[in-house]
């Protein structure tokens, strides 16, 4: 996909300047058969758009960059924490219904089971809390460490991770939310201290804070 | 933000040509007392960030461009219905339970609810019918037109929208998901055709490939 729309005077430069770059102005008008002045515009708008490359005393250059790099140079560089929620937790003897009471009052659709001394145990979303109402059981006795994923076999990402990186988890997992995490060691084992949220919310809300609005 | 993080001596290159543009490569070396060829690399970092333009027998001058432009530009050019998910749709006439069901078949957070010839009617999300389960009513016999979102109440999208402002619609009004509608005339009135879904996932996947991956 190529988001920039190029005229066919453009793609002609592009080709030439492919083809013989570094070359200056004034010969790319010659190969047109245009003048100087008219060809000015098209350079203007082939380099401003990172296409073209421009060094004094030698030329036009075909850049290879296409507007992709640019967005990948920016998101590999924002970090999770930077965009993060903060976590919503209960613990994992709360009940099915505590839980969905506390999704409603903070508005969110993932929340995070926690054991006594704050580390990542589970995690329950929305469609957990669905099948468990549908079950037939009765939630307010059902505690929540019945129905949730628990871990290992959950997603996670870190405060220096990039929103790039933790986008693609997001999107090969197939899930809403990752718990942002800190790794630590508690008597002898790895665990995962919960300190954010990542959600496809602060993805979509980046998308429309970058393009400045 | 400036997501590109720049060295001192960039920094001060950046405020020399601010100042002093458009400024040949030696100009700028010699105000910062080091060789031509020692202040390459940085000249060229700059460019190709977009920070600094550069014109063959001018020199280089600053763009006042930022990486946000670029991707403004980029998101601003691409439309709703290069991305868009397939609508799940169900009758108002259906049973919540069914409604449930489809959307666990289907594993979407929202599903639209249409009239006989088609139209968009309402609008019912994961939310709505946790609420409805817990509502203690036979989820069974209770219509989703009882418990959805109805018309005009919807926030709705274009096929030719850019995504940036759907992005924008989404954060705006606190949704996950939009309706693509054409609009049409129907008896004198207008109504909305269901063509498409636009969701936070959408924007996600566009944001990873966006970067490439």
């Amino acid at each position: 996909m190529n988001y920039i729309e190029l005229t066919k005077r453009q793609e002609k430069i592009l080709e030439i300047v492919r083809n013989h770059g570094p070359i200056t102005g004034e010969e790319i008008a010659q190969k047109l058969n245009i003048s100087r002045a008219a060809l000015r515009p098209d350079l203007t708008i082939l380099t401003m758009a990172g296409l073209l490359g421009a060094r004094p005393r030698v030329g036009y250059y075909y850049t290879g960059r296409e507007p992709r790099d640019v967005i990948a140079g920016v998101l590999g560089n924002i970090r999770v924490q930077e965009v993060q929620s903060r976590p919503i937790v209960v613990r994992e003897t709360s009940s099915v219904y505590d839980a969905i009471v506390t999704m409603f009052i903070e508005d969110v659709g993932t929340i995070f089971v926690v054991s006594e001394e704050g580390f990542l145990e589970g995690l329950v979303s929305r469609k957990d809390m669905l099948k468990a109402t549908m079950g037939g059981k009765d939630i307010n006795k059902l505690p929540v460490g019945v129905v949730m994923t628990r871990m290992p076999n959950i997603i996670v990402t870190y405060p220096d991770e990039s929103v790039l990186r933790a986008a693609e988890k997001l999107i090969h997992h197939q899930v809403d939310s990752l718990p942002v995490v800190e790794s630590v060691q508690h008597e002898g084992r790895e665990k995962y201290r919960v300190v954010g949220r990542f959600t496809k919310t602060n993805i979509t809300r980046l998308f429309v804070s970058l393009a400045g609005k």
